[in-house]
């Protein structure tokens, strides 16, 4: 019985696609995840456009010939209708949860940006629908798809460096005065928005959660920041005294590094985590050098193939729920520790499995730029 | 008389050379200051050799046909003979304080390795000796005669990054078992002897001094880190809300890395702290990027030419001992941090004159690898 499952779902692996609704239509959905879809025709079709903006809706079905587009409070309407069976959620953070939620209960797949959502309990509400509903759930992190980090991950792990002793990070950007990560109700911020790829790249490549975190916060006269901190400084600590140490701001030039030292080498990643351009390493083990150069891919349609082949083949995708809600869960103590000025201890969490080592990343082709609707109001 | 004495020194300047003890004989005496001497001909002469290792006098009196020799308990017999004029102070950071002081005592000028001593209270008693004495004190960073650093410092100061946001760094080597910076009883551990470097480049590109700072530490199981931590994170924050962090590390591979993150720009430094290779920076303004590289250079010789010529006609030497000062105060600040688990707010400092830029800095050949005595032993 199991076998003819098994035979059944592979037959639908090979001729069906996972219809997708794309849920909320700001700078991200519009630069990275609808180009993706045409990089991902395999197994996943862009079937509906969801948005508050009836422009948006209208440019955007028409560029990528979508018919069902629907506002918000049509959601549900939509989820029930039997035309999709999965959300890639693109909203405003604060509002991840209640449409996974929504989702679920309909009986669909989610796949949804990062931060998963903004606190442990949004995050722990998310696994508990899409558990009781027995959807699949995955938090979309593009890097866990990208080479050169993962190579990185890989060559940590490994014992290339020897054993690895401390993590270091640098994630900057200019962000303009309307933009809707600088708002605090919407879950906006540095540590939210950028910096969880210092998080949870020190997370993957350390491959253990933190046992303690301290940051700081500079919040600036600058009148972008009336809101959110302007720049973060966190520290973690690991298992065995490994110390992971990170700067992420929205008010300095752009920076994008983090780097792994070990009792042997280090790997130092730069840029390290962009989409819009190539990532490169440097690795040095001893007095050996050597540098590694990637080409510009689609880290967006990876995510696509991968979730469609874990719903069509009822596997369990990576990165979990788990693995968002362990990035939220440290900037809650970050947020915790900056609002105190102490060291927050976490609890020792339950040991997941690793992220699974993807050996081979399908790399499609870059997508041109696409013209953005309306990004000053765009979503992330 | 003052035009007189000043035509006085000038003819001095000219004619006479500074006549140094170098007072402590470990690895930095060895490997830099000694053979640095061959570059500074022009005013500075190695006259004497104090140590409290006779094997080592007898060796390295030879190799640099240096007559004038001395345990450390007729250093007062040298000091008041009237055959030297100045002392290179590179004795075990414990030990510098009461020979700046007995030196100072006998007239002598003081050019002292950093860290300047341990505590705050002994950096004031060499200030308070060397200012009664009427005797110039510098402290040998190295760094603020070396052109990568000097660059850095420039462009950052220049505005070319536009409004400075964020410095971080990382500094770690794999110190032996034996070695002396692991003896806490001697001043040693990762903060001393290179956080004092990322401390240094922070306050130097910012141009302010600190004024809250945190730091953790990781002590390790490692058998090498009974006394002194294996790694420390360190946090601080300047004026305008500027932040800084770094990690410094005695446990791991070397990494020798500073960026400056302005509005505009990033510099990085990379080897930054280095004095047995050629340093290199990458500049990156917007879109355009810019990589110099500097070849290997004496940075000891400039320290003594230019240390001489203050001597010589009377000048103010910079770096100073409020420069040696003030990062002794952050890292008695940082250790004070590291027992509490609490940030440390350090009282606003009298505004001291930004250091010097010197445009032009003379860079002697570099010395061959000189052979080193007892290293095991080493002071530094």
């Amino acid at each position: 019985m199991a076998r003819q499952l098994a035979a059944h779902r592979a037959g639908l692996s090979r001729t069906k696609a996972v219809r997708y609704a794309v849920v909320g239509l700001g700078h991200i959905a519009q630069a990275a995840v609808l180009p993706a879809f045409k990089h991902a025709r395999r197994n996943s079709v862009l079937a509906a456009l969801v948005s508050g903006e009836p422009k948006k809706l209208d440019t955007l079905g028409r560029r990528y010939r979508v018919e069902r587009l629907c506002g918000y409070d049509e959601a549900d309407e939509l989820f029930g209708s039997g035309e999709i069976d999965a959300v890639y959620i693109a909203l405003p953070n604060n509002m991840h949860t209640e449409f996974a939620v929504r989702a679920a209960r309909a009986g669909l797949h989610v796949l949804c940006e990062k931060p998963m959502a903004v606190t442990v309990r949004e995050c722990e509400q998310m696994i508990r629908a899409t558990t009781q509903a027995n959807v699949k759930l995955m938090i979309a992190y593009r890097l866990h798809f990208e080479r050169a980090n993962l190579e990185a991950a890989r060559l940590a792990r490994a014992g290339t460096l020897g054993e690895l002793r401390f993590f270091s990070s640098d994630f900057s950007m200019q962000v303009r005065e309307d933009n809707i990560r600088l708002e605090r109700a919407k879950g906006g911020g540095p540590l939210y928005d950028i910096g969880i790829y210092c998080i949870n790249a020190a997370r993957h490549t350390l491959s253990e959660d933190p046992l303690e975190v301290w940051a700081t916060a500079a919040k600036s006269r600058d009148p972008r920041f009336r809101e959110v901190d302007e720049t973060v400084v966190g520290a973690m600590r690991f298992k065995d005294e490994r110390l992971a140490s990170f700067t992420c701001s929205f008010g300095a030039a752009d920076r994008s590094t983090y780097a792994v030292t070990g009792t042997r080498g280090s790997i130092t990643l730069d840029p390290a985590y962009e989409y819009a351009e190539g990532l490169a390493y440097s690795l040095k083990v001893g007095e050996r050098k050597r540098t590694k150069k990637f080409a510009k891919s689609d880290q967006f349609a990876p995510e696509l193939l991968y979730f469609s082949d874990c719903i069509l083949n009822n596997r369990e995708p990576e990165p979990s729920g788990l693995e968002g809600l362990a990035d939220v869960r440290v900037i809650e103590a970050m947020l915790r520790s900056i609002r105190t000025g102490k060291p927050v201890t976490l609890k020792m969490q339950q040991r997941r499995q690793r992220p699974t080592m993807r050996k081979e990343i399908r790399r499609p082709a870059v997508p041109r730029e696409p013209r953005l609707v309306n990004v000053k109001s765009a979503s992330q």
